[in-house]
């Protein structure tokens, strides 16, 4: 039973990595279509999120089986249901990238406000929060998962940066740049976004590893 | 012990119903600061939102005892998990009332673009749907669920409708009404975003109810 369980453990972690890889080849793809003004690059972004939605199924109902039948405790069973909370955060962020997709196809034909600098910083950014949280939570890394969280400062200023940016040096300098401005402006929010969920599952695993701790030297509990 | 789990199960309901109520509360207190830009109504949201953020964290350890204890089977085991992922849902639409707080202050000391007609319709939308999705999850209600799916198209029309005409009437009009309207267009996005998460639970209800509707028709089953 015992072994049984690890393995079924194991293929859970791989999964959700292979869920996690796709999630952010929706984000550098949606940001790609983004660079180029690509509209097809942006729909083939808004189709391959179906199968990122039923991944988010199949995750629940491994877990759910995992649960009925494997009956497991203290942190197996703490680990299960987090990775449906944190499949439930990946299918979201894969959602963002269908909204930054969207995002592509309002600006297509128009040409763009600007240079893209700082939102390739943010992607780059967002990609590595959503790579960096899955592996501390398969792993059970609270430090790396602690980094994560140190990160979304960053990302919440370079938010700040684009927004400022494109309000008082295009927005309120040239109202014909406003509605190529707007859809700009959201990407970075789409972005940081991004990061708020990687965030959020970076916190999970700090509270997962806790609880192992705590598991193992029961000592520590209620001190 | 079944009479043990019904009771335990009812509490889980309760709780969830109270958290839902204090969000509602939120997202209502959020929005009437920024009618009538209150910086200290919208600085008790964001500390109110602690409490609600402690609630998600106490769902779940009541599910995991759930769990561990009673061991549930087929739809209550499903009923637990979906609990854990809707208090997350709940504890992202407090965050968005915090969003909206947010704009609040940033728009704090200067006046009001323009008057607020569908801010508050989309605020009522948003209201209702999450009160009605919660509902529906406690009854099992898969009719109620399906009404609230319905209505997130209305959502995204009132979003933009104000959306565009803040774009077209005031920013691109008016300069000077850029960085006061950009918080505006967030809110309404915000708004709609609080719609979505009620869209998630409902459609996690009918998913809920279907596998009910299996369970007690296995004839249906793989049909």
């Amino acid at each position: 039973m015992e072994r049984h369980l690890d393995q079924e453990l194991e293929d859970l972690k791989k999964y959700l990595l292979k869920m996690g890889t796709l999630v952010e080849e929706s984000i550098s793809e949606s940001v790609e279509a983004l660079k180029v003004l690509d509209s097809e690059r942006a729909d083939q972004v808004i189709i391959d999120d179906k199968a990122i939605d039923e991944m988010e199924n199949n995750v629940d109902e491994m877990c759910l089986d995992l649960l009925a039948l494997r009956q497991p405790m203290a942190v197996d069973l703490r680990f299960i249901t987090m990775a449906m909370k944190i499949s439930t955060d990946l299918e979201r962020i894969a959602d963002l990238a269908v909204d930054i997709a969207q995002r592509v196809l309002e600006l297509c034909g128009k040409p763009l406000v600007k240079p893209l600098i700082d939102i390739p910083k943010l992607t780059n950014l967002a990609q590595q929060m959503v790579k960096d949280a899955l592996d501390a939570f398969v792993n059970k890394d609270a430090d790396l998962a602690g980094k994560v969280i140190l990160l979304d400062n960053q990302a919440d200023k370079l938010r700040n940066l684009v927004q400022k940016e494109l309000i008082e040096d295009y927005m309120e300098k040239d109202p014909s740049a406003v509605s190529r401005a707007v859809p700009l402006l959201l990407v970075a929010r789409h972005l940081e976004r991004i990061c708020d969920h990687a965030t959020n599952i970076a916190e999970d695993v700090i509270y997962l590893v806790k609880a192992e701790v705590v598991k193992h030297h029961p000592e520590k509990l209620g001190g």
